[in-house]
């Protein structure tokens, strides 16, 4: 399990605030808490802040990198900010792992974001949408993923710097979409072998939900089973990460032990 | 989700030593307590208690049934003991539903079995094991399931008072099991339209396992959603129910509700 932590997010105030005024203490608190809570990646948006965003991401990402060697997952809806912010962070950490999240399968937006995945040595989420929007259905998701795991694999990226987002909608209001993004990741991980990876905005799913702990942890279970590998998620919730460790021992994807929590943490060097 | 309480069993000692003193208060108790945490049927099993079995089960068959309606689950791995039981129970008890707790593939068995189930109007379980014993593959199981099915509908029992189990066994001494019973569960779904229910001992799983609760709740989850419907678990653990109630909601066989927990105990009277 791959977990990129999604809570150096502007969209959460403490973030929000942190970014406009330049002070690094409380995303720095963030990003240790989240990888001692089990994250592999660091998932960074902006969200709603002042300023230029490159800049922005560049001052984020090496503030982030002062305190963790992790992967970072460069995070924007903007394909012409992640064109900007990529070389340049690239540039200030060279010897960090990036991931590009993300691309839809819209030809000139993946036309433009695989090469640059493929330029600065980034693994790059895909997802299953294009130029028509979020597909409610399972093919039009297949449809789409497999379209931009060829045109990555064709531009010389391995299945294993790709990841699909089957784009989880919230249960209150799109019931069946659950069971759909499942049945997608199912039909997708047979396209290729070895597959690419599958993530999700677990919190999507409970957005607005009065249990939103317990959907997600339900979920992110289910999905899993259903051949999910990777989920931007918040490393610092103990019961779900402690969820996915043990769907993931059910699955024979850890060795079992009796402590195999702790086993998965010294694995993990936290 | 069918909830079979697991919790009147006499391999607990309080049950145990209730069946031997024929003490019915703490066995009254526990039904109520796990009827009011979303049983909908009561096992119940013996275990390892003293005099006559067919007397024990008619005892406490009756005093459960004078505090829940609900249906009992007339739990023993001794044909002969269920041979002997049901008739008496029914007679005693000619307005509760009874399933049969278990049958094997067994030809000799299942013949005597099937029938009584025919009889008494019982719903059975059978086990997806035959004279060979428990089956390592996902084959074998799939082959006694089916063989166990196609007798039962001969007989004249439909699909709906049949519930197949696939045998689970502990994660820590039979690591590939949990995937093994899930694959075997979801081809076992497409042999008959509509498919008979499924049903697991759940705590099998977790048996000697430290962290037992969470490798339960982890797996019922799961197996949920490769379409297991019914388990025999313990309805007290409230953990373990919003768990399966969550998965259901995410399978959209519930409505969600904002508190689509408080929604499933209105419906179900509780």
């Amino acid at each position: 399990m791959i977990i990129f932590s999604e809570r150096i997010n502007g969209m959460y105030r403490d973030v929000r605030r942190a970014i406009n005024q330049k002070e690094k203490t409380v995303v720095q608190q963030l990003a240790k808490q989240q990888v001692d809570g089990g994250a592999d990646v660091l998932d960074i948006n902006l969200g709603p802040t002042k300023g230029d965003p490159v800049e922005n991401f560049v001052w984020l990402a090496q503030i982030v990198a002062e305190v963790t060697d992790r992967p970072l997952s460069l995070d924007s809806a903007k394909p012409d900010v992640l064109i900007g912010a990529i070389p340049k962070v690239k540039a200030a950490l060279p010897d960090t792992k990036l991931v590009i999240n993300s691309s839809t399968a819209t030809p000139d937006v993946m036309g433009k974001l695989i090469p640059l995945a493929v330029d600065n040595g980034a693994s790059i989420i895909g997802l299953t949408m294009d130029q028509e929007g979020v597909p409610s259905d399972v093919d039009k998701r297949v449809e789409c993923g497999a379209t931009f795991l060829m045109m990555a694999m064709e531009s010389g990226l391995t299945p294993d710097d790709v990841y699909l987002d089957p784009i989880i909608l919230p249960v209150n209001v799109a019931s069946k979409q659950p069971g759909t993004v499942m049945e997608a990741i199912r039909q997708l991980s047979i396209v290729n072998d070895p597959p690419p990876h599958f993530i999700m905005g677990l919190s999507n799913v409970s957005q607005n939900c009065l249990m939103n702990n317990l959907i997600n942890r339900t979920y992110l279970v289910m999905a899993i089973a259903a051949g999910l590998d990777a989920a931007i998620m918040d490393a610092g919730d103990k019961e779900l990460v402690e969820a996915a460790v043990s769907a993931e021992v059910l699955l024979e994807k850890h060795l079992y032990s009796d402590d195999y929590i702790k086993a998965w943490r010294m694995q993990k060097g936290i």
